[in-house]
């Protein structure tokens, strides 16, 4: 098992590995026994598969579960207040502990209900996805606005990150496909040697366990430096939204869950990569191809579509579009890009898909 | 006009008296020119009352205004989210600035509101009652749940408190009396001296401007220098509390906006004076009794009624009822009371003012 360290404004530990929950009674055992109420909330899928196997690590305490709806769906205003009203009919108090057990949605409502119930309480993210190696760490919490994603929330860092690989085994493609978008924009803003090795897979499905905890590993160090960096995203946390800018885009437009977030950030890279003329463009299409990313997508939507919502991102300032964008592997930056340019390069890009697809 | 300095996390200044509003032009004329987009949420009385006089010290600025309810029934998660829209659609992005033009209630949910759109962005505290000198400053926001007062909030601080002494000459004379009460109970937990000049007062009308700004100035004094020590509340802060376990529990029984939050504090004083037999406790009721306070209500409710609520209250763990005390003026702890005790105590408080009124 491996563990890196965040050191945030309340620093805090992520272990990674098969074996994570042991540290439950463990490591964390004095922060469980000094709560007066834990409360787990789960995603209903994962709890479905997997409620069983956590509880089996939790059997010293007295644990509340509460099952909220699967992914995207449950970042709402709705899901926010019926964990607080399930909190307080529990008896809840500012000394109860949460454990947020599934993707990045449930951590990003739950932690959004810990930092707000009684103006914050101790919280645990338990990560069951792939994708959620990025969203675990950082401390950023949120909810979706009808008008935008992620646009009420909080940064509020968790107690620990527990993220157990055994959980990953039963991954369906499409979340590991996700997943791993996430983590080749880690590779894309750190480390050229890397990005190399993640672009020579052409079926995710070959992964073992072993390399997946090794990219896994490497991705989490890259989000936790740069969170370490600037906790409240003023300035190189910013580089962690490359490819972004369009993904929320695309999302706003589609609706929440037509897309899966990996995907419209691959998508969204692929457009980050061409406004910043890399090199790795035709590479990274290639490989978007070869491993399922819906490429194709972009040719179906018009770009004018997508403008409101980027003019919304929260990156953007005073009406312009700002991109992260990256000449060179690990070198990240911002550029404001005129809404001309930005739209004939959208062109570009579907042209440029379509010769290889 | 008078300045105080609030040393929390982010620190930030508090401008008492006439006059206060000229800041925006000149102390604070960076951050609002700064700002892509300004806007100002007032509770929709003071609107009518007060907005184009505050709107008269921001000429320069192109300005947006919501109103909200007035009130505490605007603390609820619909002008919470009525208000992230507004800003959503006036295309307000992390570099806008939020003005929060009211009284406590106000202040409570623009500041949650502040502190959650696209997590986090900067406002600056308006307060336009006496009440509102204890809630403006400090950095606790909130909103309410059905389940409890204040449940869902953070601690988050302003940038500035503009407190303009102009607008409180036209509070009726409830507002005066809900705001007294909170300005006695920062003399209890901190000078003999200063309760003893305000236990004096008979008649809140007889009260000068400068007599008003002297008292509002003492008051946020005891509150930024318990904020300074403990801006999160793990300990001192709880004292500011004194009161507060029965007024919460009563506004939550009977329904917020039944009783004025500052009646409710002045029953839960008298409350705590007896749990802690203090010596002034005769002198405090035939006060509250002369200056209009309903310390007749205790009579008309029981005891049970109010129990669960005060169990559910944030300074209770573990089920027990913690209250915070006060032998001697200025010495404020926490004790927790037995169920048995409190309902006897209660009991005895009803005779005891009975026999005064």
């Amino acid at each position: 098992m491996k563990q890196l360290q965040v050191e945030a404004d309340h620093p805090y530990s992520v272990h990674i590995g098969a074996g994570a929950f042991d540290l439950f009674a463990d490591a964390y055992r004095s922060l469980l026994d000094a709560a007066d109420q834990i409360v787990v909330i789960a995603d209903e899928r994962v709890a479905e598969l997997h409620l069983s196997y956590l509880l089996d690590f939790l059997t010293d305490w007295d644990v509340r579960i509460l099952t909220i709806p699967a992914g995207e769906s449950a970042k709402s205003v709705e899901t926010f207040m019926s964990c607080h009203s399930f909190l307080l009919s529990e008896n809840c108090s500012r000394d109860s502990l949460l454990l947020a057990f599934g993707g990045g949605a449930t951590g990003d409502v739950a932690g959004f209900v810990a930092s707000t119930f009684m103006r914050g309480i101790p919280f645990i993210q338990l990560p069951t996805t792939i994708l959620a190696h990025d969203s675990a760490v950082g401390g950023k919490t949120a909810i979706n606005h009808e008008l935008g994603k992620n646009m009420i929330g909080t940064f509020y860092q968790p107690k620990a990150v527990l993220y157990d690989s055994k959980l990953l085994s039963t991954l369906p493609p499409g979340e590991v496909r996700s997943g791993m978008a996430e983590v080749i924009k880690h590779a894309f803003i750190s480390n050229e040697k890397w990005l190399e090795d993640l672009l020579a897979i052409r079926d995710f499905s070959s992964l073992t366990e072993e390399d997946l905890n090794h990219h896994l590993e490497k991705g989490i160090a890259v989000k936790a430096a740069i969170v370490e960096e600037d906790e409240f995203e003023s300035g190189v946390r910013k580089y962690l939204n490359f490819g972004h800018t369009l993904a929320h885009a695309l999302e706003g437009h589609l609706g929440y869950g037509k897309l899966t977030h990996g995907e419209a950030v691959v998508l969204g890279m692929s457009y980050a990569l061409l406004l910043s003329e890399h090199s790795k463009l035709d590479k990274f299409i290639s490989w978007s191809v070869a491993n399922g990313y819906p490429l194709q997508l972009l040719g179906e939507i018009h770009f004018d579509a997508l403008l409101p919502y980027m003019k919304k991102d929260k990156k953007s300032s005073k009406g312009q579009l700002n991109f992260v964008l990256l000449k060179q592997t690990g070198k990240p930056f911002i550029e404001k890009i005129e809404v001309q340019r930005a739209s004939a390069a959208y062109e570009k890009l579907v042209l440029q898909i379509g010769e290889v697809i």
